[in-house]
């Protein structure tokens, strides 16, 4: 159509910049790679990083791999003051075949440009950027741990670097990535499962907020709840929503609940993307496999703490897990809610489902097959 | 009580440092002091910044007043991931008597300590705190405007720093305070009341979230609702909460309400801090004030949509305006909600009562008074 503005002469003169024009400046020390036994999630970074400026006159600047360093930002940064800020994670797997691989990363791009509309930060080319970082992943090949289990953990983030106090669309903003060995989540063959605290006092999220997208006050607000259900001797937050208790998310990870349904049926339940569920890759994953299995009824449908304390009564809980990136799954056993402890039977149950989903997952990541992802 | 655990021992040999200790190394050069009028809030900043690192290990470290710097942050800092931040928003008035004040900063003090709680960042000692942002203000005392009109905005930050990609309670942060001088909002005598864009679809803040406090992620999920506002024509949010529509905030600020209430009764009306509303320092002084008047029934209570519509059916609606440090008070003339334009007849009313908030806010500002707190 026909423009006189002057930002569309800008965006017409504005060369947009690509993994081609990548300039590649490699460290040239090199930290020592740790055991990824017992490694703490997220405290060791690779020697390099990716960065890209974008502001509202240039557009994405030249991306660069350099090495690790602290950012410099100006202290009314937009993100430091207004949480303009989202991120993604996700890992690459070194593959019995020696190849490395990322798992579904278009996925990530795709949840990454949404939460860069829903915070008015830039959205980018999703193939440009997954190109630098496969880049970037390449140049740091050797962090990718030689172990089927452990992974080099990615972390897209993308920051609001307006220097000025106005709440208001950024004009300066900054993408970067970094990467970070993780161990096995669980020991080889043992599963250890967590137990929840159910209080409807802190909600995660809420209809017409932002608990759909990966932005960064989703997550600071919820350290609060998490530090009380320490205090209760459980392990994570099982957050509820709504008058009728809603169980929504476990922590950081999506929730599925493997069980006989009201009508009888076996089914695999999870709640729907109604705004306040993140849409993990992990749980799509999950559904995924279950449909194209057709064994049981896969469902995206609203589970209530009284629909599951009834069938804790009539035992019809089979498994209940959290699916996440982190720890692909992760059972549990015990839900501290209204001051009672219930008992969730996942483990004298197999726990047959969640370790099928461990497998099958794992062997995914590492192997040539469905959703596969090949970057070297 | 008996301890036997590291920490404690910690807490015991560590000196808390506090304004006494501050190490004040002020820059030698100086910017141009920009003419107050005209200004684009929050984007010209002083020469000079307050610094105060924590570290669980260490506690707070010594202050520093020295030339406002770009921060020098790891890109894990979780702050950047995790949103864990929260800022202060407060003004420095030149007064009458050429003497500078800070407007009931305690106020402001108590509700960043509050906020650090929430957002599980370190708690200070509010009083100490307060003495070096005064300390500061001192520093760049020719930074407040020679204006009863203008001023200087304080803007106090605290981040978590925590290097880790975990989601937990920051073992280190920095609390950082910037200034910025402002013009005034409102030209000489002449008030620009703003239109208003109601619509359920985005929510600001809701029970068992964060909405009370003063947390970035607050804000930076509220830019796209603002942007929707502007699309409609209209220049700010009027956030609803709840099927009934509740009427809570305006963009960034407290909202109130001069009408004939349901009764027949004179009413200043406006939200109760039921967890969803920010706790104002001009809400709550413009409360005090209509309260000491003792002229018109004040009231903290839930305000509906349709008791607003139905109000305006029967002219029962005198002012409406926002409430904040930015403005001090803001009136409104329109809202658009369901697609139709609401008139808002605030500035056929004089608008009365909303001058006599400025004036009398402003007048205590620049005045030996009530709420008077002189820094130097």
């Amino acid at each position: 159509g026909v423009c006189n503005k002057g930002q569309c002469f800008l965006s017409y003169v504005r060369k947009e910049n690509g993994a081609s024009d990548l300039i590649i400046t490699p460290a040239t020390t090199f930290k020592e790679k740790p055991d990824p036994t017992g490694l703490v999630f997220g405290t060791v970074f690779t020697d390099n990083m990716l960065t890209i400026q974008w502001s509202l006159a240039s557009g994405w600047e030249k991306p660069y791999i350099k090495p690790l360093e602290n950012l410099s930002l100006h202290p009314a940064s937009s993100a430091l003051h207004y949480a303009i800020e989202l991120f993604e994670g996700m890992k690459a797997y070194r593959g019995v075949d020696g190849k490395i691989r990322l798992f579904r990363p278009t996925l990530n791009m795709e949840r990454m440009a949404r939460s860069a509309r829903r915070t008015t930060l830039p959205t980018f080319d999703q193939n440009e950027l997954l190109e630098c970082i496969r880049k970037l992943v390449e140049v740091e090949q050797e962090w990718v741990p030689y172990s089927t289990s452990a992974s080099l953990y990615i972390r897209p983030t993308l920051i609001g670097t307006e220097p000025s106090l106005g709440v208001k669309k950024p004009t300066k903003a900054l993408l970067y990535v970094i990467l970070s060995p993780v161990g096995a989540y669980f020991a080889s063959g043992s599963f250890n499962p967590i137990s929840l605290w159910a209080d409807p006092k802190y909600v995660r999220a809420w209809k017409g907020g932002t608990g759909d997208c990966k932005l960064g006050g989703n997550y600071g607000s919820a350290i609060y709840a998490q530090q009380e259900a320490l205090e209760f001797g459980c392990q994570q937050v099982l957050w509820l929503y709504g008058d009728d208790h809603q169980i929504t998310e476990v922590g950081t990870m999506n929730l599925f609940l493997y069980w006989i349904n009201e009508d009888g049926e076996n089914e695999l339940a999870t709640p729907p993307l109604d705004g306040i569920i993140l849409p993990g890759v992990t749980r799509q994953s999950i559904l995924d496999l279950a449909l194209n299995w057709g064994e049981f009824k896969v469902s995206e449908r609203y589970i209530t703490m009284s629909d599951l304390t009834s069938a804790l009564e009539e035992n019809r809980v089979k498994e209940m897990f959290g699916a996440g990136t982190a720890c692909i799954v992760c059972p549990i056993s015990k839900i501290l809610y209204k001051g009672k402890h219930l008992h969730i039977p996942t483990m004298e149950n197999g726990p047959e489902l969640t370790t099928r989903f461990l497998n099958k997952l794992s062997d995914i990541q590492v192997r040539c097959f469905l959703f596969y992802n090949q970057i070297k």
